[in-house]
């Protein structure tokens, strides 16, 4: 398959200098009075520019009262105006020739009266005949984590860190979810981008973008419905193999409405027909939310593993058992040592320990030395194509972690390596950040979220590399 | 099946009021250093004796050179000396007539020579004749958290919270995790128990005590193997329906020695006939240990669903739609309204919201008496018998959680309620805490949880049902 290439030019709409609100407010009931908190709080550098017909100021700036009064050139427009208002608004807008929308107003193809998309098709026509790329309608908006941009009515998004994933999204409220847990787990976004009713912008155009947008490494689409697939999946084939493509889509068996239930069974078979069509095109499906998050973590933090043979060494034997079910549940395969790694893991380990894989090193917490050596070991070894490191705080192995660090930054992008280090707060939480930040590992809270990240990489190899396609 | 009666008085090993730490230490390079810390700054509010043959202080306290020479009636004896010095202190704890032993040294029938099995019979044998409870040998410990008892060489249990629920350990690991777990997401525990290698004290002897425990509402096992399951599935049949038994068992597909691999079939085998014989005996089984946790909380939390009809009830439609599929992923079905109830949604929504169940109540954020008003009519609906409520935090909702907790503590117990209300740290933590504190409702992080946690519920109202068991 080939993909047509793009038809808009992003940048001004992702890296605008200059961004005009309209449709700012001052009036904090008002979703104009959010936007303008979020752009001017936000960090953003450019100019923003505040439109509203009555004039006034808001957040210390002037209002101009039309788009074609501002002084300046504006890359990026923001629509907070009324549905009845956007046409005009929209027309004023190319005239004052705006890099691109997003056109936060609803009141279009989501509601029931047929006059909403009936004045969408029009708005479509206009915004498609004059080449200008509109994010939206019916969207909390869009985040350029990179570029300090907060284009939604939602401030606290500029509180999610910088990361490497996309994150692009037919539901305002997945966005705001995925972005919240996200906080709370070290995970960080090149953008997030609320599509809405994708007026000209689905997700194959912007899929096209961000695989060549330098910020983003992993592209994470949350999908409920397309009315075409084929230009995603066109996208997603042309890009296959350069950045991870990750979808979770919804709808499988629900029922968003009572009419629905009789047809479970054509919109489960749909759901199958969208999972091979996504595996073919080289796209990771995942089956939840927390799900996302953790394989498009380990996406941007790990190499690709070689081969599915994984090592698990951990401090205590229960969780190093829960990651080996969750391996072997994953399609995983607990590796079986090379001779030299064996005979070194049985001088290093006193005899009462679990000592072939999974390698429980707890009897040598003590022993720095031994730790390492196994570690090191284990990594060299071309019978292991990845490692789960497992280590639960106890008073006897407070310094295990921070003497791993070094080895573990040493083999940083040779082989992929997650982990599941836990403490209670304040203990290893800073060196468990360094290592991530350094890309050294991928940490998860539990044994089994981290087997499933590491499954969920050796997926992607298979899928990405073309030779394997058969598989 | 009828079980035994317990051949042991726990009372003196859990809530003691005199306890001896035999072995303490004031070296923090020895455990019986980190167990004098955990007992003195764990808030136990009864007499500590530290017991060292070669006498010193240790955390203010001077030590005795014996248990026999210790003044008290001791309750509880935590052993933390060399495996060689074990049987002579068992022997004066037995002439001291101890009340019951926390046996941390480690050595016995885990070690590789047949010898330390040989030495765990004599100890055995002993304890049995001399009717003395024993946890462990080779256990982290035990913690009563209501007692104030950490009586384990980790001090940072004692920061876990207060709760409902006993968690019974075959893996010092695995505790360590699901307490340091815990500790983030408002789970509290009645106890934290080591069982190690169970001398005469079993997973079926604690869950007799556990049963008549008032601190404990659930009762949470993490098991690896047993050698003999029918005690274990005796008491849980004598105990079905007094309170809630969840099993998180691994080595299901797990190799801990590469020699069992050739052995998979059989080992996958004897998982399927655990969970049967669970299941049997009213037990609950998860599949992870964050699933432990949350079902746990659950359970804790929330009154028995009545059937599997769930109103899902939603801030946005995303996140409502996969809640829906995971309900129904595991075995919920997606109520349908009364006719009075949908009428009410009818008139509280606008057309253009998804009303039927899942009710989107997005357009209604500003309008906390509609909001109330379908929360209301749902909760009173007849043909409900569970409801999940879903709110991401945007700028325009921020109102919704403080005005929704007046109308769900007033329905707190009379139908179970879990929720994913998820906002950045700080703005409704305080809110939802409080919820949860008040058991109104069992909050998670994302929507496939919550919806996991309500079909936990609803297994457990089928297992626990005796007449339900043909299901």
């Amino acid at each position: 398959m080939s993909a047509t290439p793009p038809a808009y030019d992003l940048d001004p709409l992702f890296r605008p200098r200059t961004v005009a609100v309209i449709g700012a407010s001052d009036n904090p009931g008002k979703l104009g009075y959010h936007v303008m908190k979020s752009l001017t709080q936000g960090g953003f550098q450019g100019d923003i520019l505040p439109v509203n017909a009555k004039g006034g100021r808001m957040m210390g700036l002037s209002a101009f009262p039309s788009v074609e009064d501002c002084p300046l050139r504006i890359d990026l427009g923001i629509v907070v105006v009324p549905a009845a208002a956007v046409p005009s608004v929209l027309e004023q807008c190319i005239r004052k020739r705006v890099g691109g929308l997003v056109l936060i107003s609803a009141g279009f193809k989501e509601i029931d009266d047929p006059a909403g998309a009936r004045q969408q098709e029009a708005l479509q026509a206009m915004a498609v005949a004059n080449r200008i790329p509109v994010i939206g309608p019916n969207t909390f908006g869009m985040i350029n984590l990179h570029h300090g941009l907060n284009a939604s009515f939602t401030p606290e998004f500029s509180l999610a860190g910088k990361g490497g994933i996309a994150l692009v999204s037919q539901s305002g409220g997945m966005s705001h979810l995925l972005a919240f847990l996200a906080m709370n787990q070290g995970i960080g976004f090149s953008k997030i981008i609320g599509l809405g009713n994708r007026l000209n912008l689905d997700f194959a155009e912007i899929v096209f973008y961000l695989t060549a947008d330098p910020d983003t490494r992993v592209i994470a689409l949350y999908i409920e419905g397309l009315d075409d697939p084929r230009p995603l999946l066109e996208a997603a084939e042309s890009v296959r193999g350069k950045k991870p493509i990750l979808v979770y889509k919804t709808g499988a068996a629900s029922k968003s409405d009572q009419a629905s239930m009789s047809h479970t069974g054509s919109l489960a078979g749909r759901h199958e027909i969208y999972s091979g069509a996504f595996r073919q095109a080289g796209v990771l499906t995942v089956d939840g939310s927390q799900a996302m998050l953790d394989l498009g973590k380990a996406l941007g933090v790990c190499p690709r593993p070689g081969g599915r043979r994984i090592a698990i060494l951990t401090g205590q034997a229960g969780p190093g058992m829960a990651a080996c079910d969750a391996c072997e549940v994953n399609g995983l395969e607990i590796a079986r040592f090379s001779p030299e790694t064996q005979s070194a893991v049985d001088r290093l380990l006193p005899p009462l320990a679990m000592r072939t894989n999974p390698v429980d090193m707890g009897p040598a917490w003590y022993d720095s030395g031994a730790i390492q050596g196994i570690m090191r070991a284990v990594l060299e070894d071309e019978a292991v194509d990845g490692i789960i490191l497992l280590m639960m705080y106890a008073s006897a192995n407070r310094e295990v972690v921070p003497v791993l660090s070094g080895l573990l930054n040493e083999w940083r992008q040779r082989k992929p390596l997650v982990s599941c280090l836990v403490s209670p707060a304040g203990i290893w939480d800073e060196a468990v950040e360094e290592l991530e930040a350094g890309r050294a590992v991928a940490n998860y809270p539990t044994p089994e979220r981290a087997a499933e990240a590491m499954a969920g990489l050796w997926r992607y190899a298979c899928l990405s590399n073309t030779e394997w396609r058969a598989m």
